[in-house]
């Protein structure tokens, strides 16, 4: 455990985006210098925070090291980077790196990920890890049509994942995938739920803490807003933080973790997605509770207490403001949303705006989960970005 | 008033302190990029977090036009540089400045500065220009020994000011605060107050906010701890209010301004000392209001609609966390104040620490007034900087 903050303490991100800014902002709070790694050739959200910023590849251990080097701890924010390079960037460095590679390890791959979670005694979605056309043809006759397949290393807000609804779609879309190059790709039934869950829990050598259970609200696999408490039973939110502490516990993890659940028809709860790092379902802890999940990320990471994650109204609604142009960024028509009391719009500084790229959210704090949500709704529709 | 963020809007301070270290957290909140003027040699808080740093002379028209060209928007965290230099920065790079040069000259002279609010009929402590012996001699004897001598110029945290108990004290005083070569010297009377009280108050183009009415602890003019709402009548409270927004009036302000009053033991309440940016007595809003002085400060100054300034909690109360030794800063012995529910650790990113200089501030929400105080100083008892 940490006792105390020296000077020039420097924090690393690999990934420059607004997980990482929203975390570093967190990090300066505490007097944390941050130090960025990014990939991109374009400037990113951290870059403009920073005056410790460096471009290199994430598969290039030697500028990875470079990096590391000066840094006193390194954390992720996002999954692009293999544990084995992690480890070895480690090792090299002599820079400690959280989550740990071995816990990365444990659910970079999608098919060790089910395993390690399945063995720790976590309901997920059925799966088979996929090597055939016999497979494809078997799975759909077992679990039934549509199901999904994916490709068991990388994905990211449904990127990487197929909808298939016929033999013909899954033999196209497991080349498409890379299953015919060698890539592992798994099937996972298609889970008829009634709502989607996630929860995040920060841990590290002082203990744990897990955030209320929210509702993440999807249109094309894209979240569009979260709910917190999520609208559903107490025992489904109860149970949905126990599977998700049980999970990093199962991984060994040491910083923020997120995990997304289905809720079931039949009221089960089945572990879809983990990430090691912060993730959009939690943005709205940022007012929302006590200490966010960007907070508890930095302080995990670095080993000091962990903070309260009560919640701070009795409803919370967060709503995803996506690219709604392809242009020079411009968040435009906000005076509504900024006017609005218990109303926090946060802009990611990204340059450029797409159709759909996440840019900014909203997050409005109430004391009724549906007239909160509504009214979120209402003070964003016309931003335009 | 603002209806949208474009990308890279560069808002620039004038100063690098840790009070633009945490106006900068909320402009990157918004997505806004920050620019940052320092006249030290040493890093200073805010060069930590943005690559865009130059340094450079208070005084030098050249330096502050260069950097002024390369922001939208400046502002100011400090009283340093006079409003004349201010005026033609703004007319020589185009780049306006708030709160501006015409509002900035009513309050840098203190002298000027009690005439501008004493006709706006707010009641000030009584006060003279002293321009001879004689003078100092007649105003002991008018208001009573002692008395305070200040440099109508300057002054910071009880610097430029000198209370006397004699004449003899008085003349030698008042040639220590440059009164024999030239400077405007002013003389106050000393009041005997039972408490001081503060007033943030955010302005602009779309209106003002208010801030709660809080009391500042002072030892040896240092304050030390905030509490809020000040436990003073309502009545108190509300003329305080009252008076802080009739001043921000009276130099037609635009951004957050700070007001510190004398409540006298008959219940009157005279202004004490006013500051055009955000100030140590508005830390607490960061958590305990539901945008801080810090957030309003930005929204304020790049003409955005202001924030509530509702307390979030019955009682507030904020610890100034002061340099215990003269060496490379370290916050040591924080895990009590991180671990409690409710407490908030800042560190300002100073990279020396000096005895009793301002490193770090610890805030606390609770239910009652007294044991949040009492718990807030416990709880940081033990921490060295």
């Amino acid at each position: 455990m940490r006792t105390s903050i020296p000077a020039n303490l420097k924090l690393g991100f690999l990934g420059a985006g607004q997980l990482a800014r929203m975390s570093a902002l967190e990090a300066f709070r505490f007097g944390i210098q941050v130090s960025v790694f990014s990939d991109r050739s374009e400037n990113e959200p951290v870059q403009f925070m920073t005056p410790f910023s460096i471009s290199g590849s994430f598969e290039s251990i030697d500028d990875l090291v470079a990096f590391a080097k000066e840094c006193d701890v390194i954390t992720l924010e996002n999954e692009f980077i293999s544990s084995q390079i992690l480890k070895e960037v480690q090792q090299k460095s002599g820079t400690p790196i959280y989550p740990s590679p071995e816990s990365f390890a444990l659910i970079e791959n999608k098919l060790i990920e089910k395993q390690t979670f399945e063995k720790a005694g976590i309901p997920v979605t059925p799966y088979q890890l996929i090597t055939s056309e016999s497979d494809l043809k078997s799975f759909g006759e077992k679990h039934g049509w549509p199901y999904l397949l994916k490709s068991s290393k990388g994905g990211y807000d449904g990127y990487g994942n197929e909808t298939v609804r016929t033999l013909e779609d899954a033999i196209k879309a497991f080349e498409k995938l890379g299953g015919t190059k060698g890539h592992d790709i798994i099937a996972e039934a298609f889970v008829p739920f009634t709502k989607e869950l996630a929860v995040q829990v920060a841990r590290n050598e002082t203990g744990s803490v897990v955030y209320p259970c929210c509702e993440t609200v999807q249109e094309n696999h894209i979240c569009v807003a979260v709910l917190s408490p999520a609208p559903v039973p107490e025992r489904h939110q109860k149970r949905a933080q126990e599977l998700a502490i049980k999970a990093v516990e199962a991984i060994d993890g040491k910083g923020i973790f997120a995990f997304e659940f289905f809720l079931t028809e039949n009221g089960e709860i089945l572990l879809n997605e983990s990430a090691p790092r912060p993730h959009n379902s939690g943005h709205y802890t940022i007012e929302g509770c006590i200490s966010s999940q960007f907070e508890n990320h930095v302080r995990a990471v670095l080993g000091l207490p962990l903070g309260a994650t009560k919640l701070n109204a009795p409803a919370v609604a967060m709503i995803n403001l996506l690219g709604t142009h392809s242009r020079s960024a411009e968040t435009d028509h906000i005076s509504n949303a900024l006017a609005t009391e218990n109303g926090h719009l946060h802009v990611y500084g990204k340059v450029q705006s797409k159709v759909g790229r996440k840019m900014a959210h909203f997050t409005l704090l109430g004391d009724d989960l549906d007239k909160t949500y509504h009214k979120a709704k209402e003070l964003t529709r016309n931003i335009e970005i």
